[in-house]
């Protein structure tokens, strides 16, 4: 997607070798334009897939989930917890998530209620680094015997081996943007 | 705003006579269709108000302040990060927040860079309880120098006493749904 490349080039901070920053836009201040522009994309990408319900983590798949419904005739939206409450009560799906920025493992949960077995689950999430939250939000679905359609992601950085990951269980994987490298201060796209 | 109240009075869990859950529609699976509805009231509400920004907090305010950008011309939205990664760099406004429903108190962090002192910010947020979010949030609007145009809340929980402690430093609320009491089970608004 040129749109969100050329965005990412113009102004994603780059931190070393492995991290791209894209919080002016993406994950703590948000452009809700070009958001609009990513649902369109993913629904292009799945319109004929069927999809019931799409299921992200908190907190930055939050926005982009919910912009993306829009696009897929508002369908529900499912936010993964990372956290546990004291109004939290019922039945949940699990699964351990390791993140690598936070240097955490964190239990995610769904409650049970909100994945139906017939269910046609898209996967969203902003980043695909190691492919640790997709695959705890796709054992989680597998949990609720649901179908997971694919894994819709806005950045995917290669590298970091989240993809092989991914496809190494068989799931469709649909990244907007695949970053191969970062190098001499330049993003370099597949 | 009565489609919410019929809403929450309908698919909302009562627990004790202090937590309303709404998470089959609101914070944890999201009915998009009816964020919109929420959108558009705040939108009505604050029209003539001149608002540059919408700032909430993760995670359950940032599915509703990025549907409601979009009534208010896509506007940017900023959340505040409750958790420090190691990709966060540079300078942040700070407030430290009460979570009673999680039993804990957190530093809330917004990058200085995403509020400038001519910016127009209206506060959002799924619930006022205690008020200490949005307290939180308004203080940070002030380092920064900003306007703090209103706090817009989809459930206020009157009995908590967080409106009157927001209506007291000066701030202007807009809430959709007062709940003034849960008492055998019903939930009573205001």
């Amino acid at each position: 997607m040129e749109l969100l490349k050329n965005r990412i080039r113009q102004d994603g901070t780059k931190i070393g070798t492995e991290i791209v920053k894209v919080d002016s836009f993406l994950n703590h201040q948000i452009d809700i334009k070009l958001i609009n522009e990513i649902g369109k994309e993913f629904a292009r990408r799945f319109k004929n897939d069927n999809i019931t319900k799409i299921l992200t983590i908190e907190a930055s798949g939050i926005a982009i989930a919910c912009i993306t419904s829009m696009y897929f005739n508002n369908i529900p939206v499912i936010f993964a917890k990372k956290t546990f409450a004291s109004n939290m009560e019922g039945d949940f799906y699990c699964a351990k998530v390791r993140s690598f920025t936070k240097g955490t493992v964190s239990t995610i949960r769904v409650a049970k209620n909100f994945i139906q077995s017939n269910d046609n689950v898209l996967i969203l999430d902003d980043f695909l680094a190691h492919g640790e939250a997709a695959t705890g939000l796709a054992e989680i679905v597998r949990q609720a015997k649901a179908n997971v359609v694919g894994v819709a992601i806005v950045i995917e950085k290669q590298f970091q081996g989240g993809g092989k990951k991914l496809r190494d269980q068989g799931l469709r994987l649909e990244s907007l943007a695949v970053i191969r490298e970062i190098k001499d201060g330049q993003i370099l796209f597949e």
